[in-house]
């Protein structure tokens, strides 16, 4: 038996994609125009899911209002409206790919969730390039 | 080798979420404002998946159509312009939260359903929030 | 030279349509499945527009902070997780259509929106059902 | 640990649903409307999947921008405003259906990617119908 | 004052542009791809708009029902699952562009709805392709 | 008699809110967050509407081709993955709010039309903002 509970969420961000020991030459062969110095920005889509089994007594699996308000106090005060190369700890020798951001958001999560609970993070960074990341 | 067909489907219903054996209070101190005693309602947003293998004859896994006429007897004209707490005898006694809601479609989807294939029963109470069931 | 924003919205509510001073019977005929004395319920989809010129100080036609604000106030907090009938009192004499909402909808916002602006109130009860109001 | 990270595609196509060696009349009984020997077509949307692990150099799982070359030149230049049954060698003796379609374009992929991927591939043939296979 | 109801409909095609009095190099030079004498597809998405003013008793607009029951009559009944240049009347000499269905669809619901309502009719032939025809 | 065919496009772009002649104090007042020195960003959808009258000849409004090329000359290429503030002339010395990035994109498109087409410009910042500009 299986029973996951989502959760989605917003936030926008600026970042770039570069790594700082390569110079801007390497940086934009291999990151393209998503290498730009001045930045660019994505407004992200998320998508946290939990997979445990349902409390007999509220018939919840996790009570939606307290994941509502982990994602708000862990993912979206932390990383909407930054630069995430700039101003969010996590990145600062990290390149914030997609892939990374979204491990990023799991280990933030993870922390705060019971043992018993199963997590998984859908991140879309445009309508046409997302990421699953389940741990 | 994995293959699974989806059909989407929908209904609307008022519900409330609460328990019998609870008094008010302890409703509201649980489940919120989702506990009003007047109702409230969604449009669920239905997606069933049907796993199992191609009919090499027909290429089909399962005839679409008789999937859909299975969800409309099963699950749109049982659950759709209903109270579910009221109408849904199902729900006599079990909270109407979107965990058990999702646990009764997979339950009477099942009974029809030939054993060679696996159900899933994903369900979108709103947009942002929804749960995925396997059974 | 026209310029609109838009701001979306959502709250769910369980309604009925029907009229007190008709039977059961006619309500059921006229109004169908949607006439439920026991309620049934949606998602309620909301797009606000205000039209107007954009202020050349701020590059704002209106803040939309204000305008998210005014929303949440006057739209989410008085119809959210309500029933339209019994506890909104607007619809305690006014049949809770998708028309009727949309206009009680404009006429809370109207009042607290500068006369040089033009509002205009799109409402979704269902994905497939909608309404568009403009005064 | 398990990432994934996904594109989205498009192409739009005609087909029909039946085999050369039933007549009409069969065909129609099993394939309904979808048999109509004039052809009928869909918007198809794709959703390919990659799973692997972080390139700890560049933090992606796969370059994206080589992803999508994959797709549109193995998916959309082969499918996009053809007739299925007519114009691809694939389909010459094989149905067309959501199920074979989504074979058919995991096959194409799956020559072309590492042997340290997953693939999936989840095809949209309407709104409202649509398949995952995963190999 | 403004009040317009929307009511979305599906229907899915085969067609392809072209006029039968010009050749087919002049064809494939004006329509390019769209010009495939084999034939291509799409998930055409619709939406009716009728305009009007709000029936105090019934506190409708139109009873969408009944304009649901139109729509599907008028114009899913005559359209879908077609191809639109074999199958369709009004395409035998006209070609079946999005601006040219998007009026047959208006011509054939504009006779069946009372003078006192104006009609708008927006398809979508792709995710990022449509059209608005209000008569 | 009114035709309008709609062409969705895509960019993402860095940008913050903020005029050169106030310190950063004042912008923070006036645009709170939108204003981080560090710039955020988004994914900006562009639905542009042309209206105009059928060519009889082709049954079309506009070549779309034509206007999806001219989407992406003028705008896509102009603003994709660009930091708005520093890498965009026309933004040196105006702010770049989502009211001026319509009008700007609709200043750019419009010279390049003929005058017998109106143009619209919708530009979504986020999925809940957005505007309407119509010249």
């Amino acid at each position: 038996m299986s029973l996951t509970v989502y959760r989605k969420a917003h936030f926008n961000a600026a970042h770039r994609l570069y790594r700082k020991d390569w110079d801007d030459s390497r940086n934009e062969q291999v990151f393209g125009k998503c290498s730009n110095p001045n930045y660019h920005g994505h407004n992200y889509e998320l998508e946290v899911g939990v997979t445990g089994s349902v409390d007999p007594e509220t018939g919840f699996l996790i009570d939606m209002e307290l994941l509502k308000k982990l994602i708000r106090e862990e993912v979206e005060e932390a990383l909407d409206h930054k630069n995430l190369n700039v101003e969010v700890p996590e990145f600062a020798n990290l390149n914030p790919t997609m892939e990374n951001i979204a491990r990023v958001i799991w280990d933030k999560l993870r922390k705060h969730l019971d043992d018993k609970f199963e997590l998984s993070v859908k991140l879309y960074e445009t309508p046409r390039n997302f990421v699953l990341y389940t741990g």
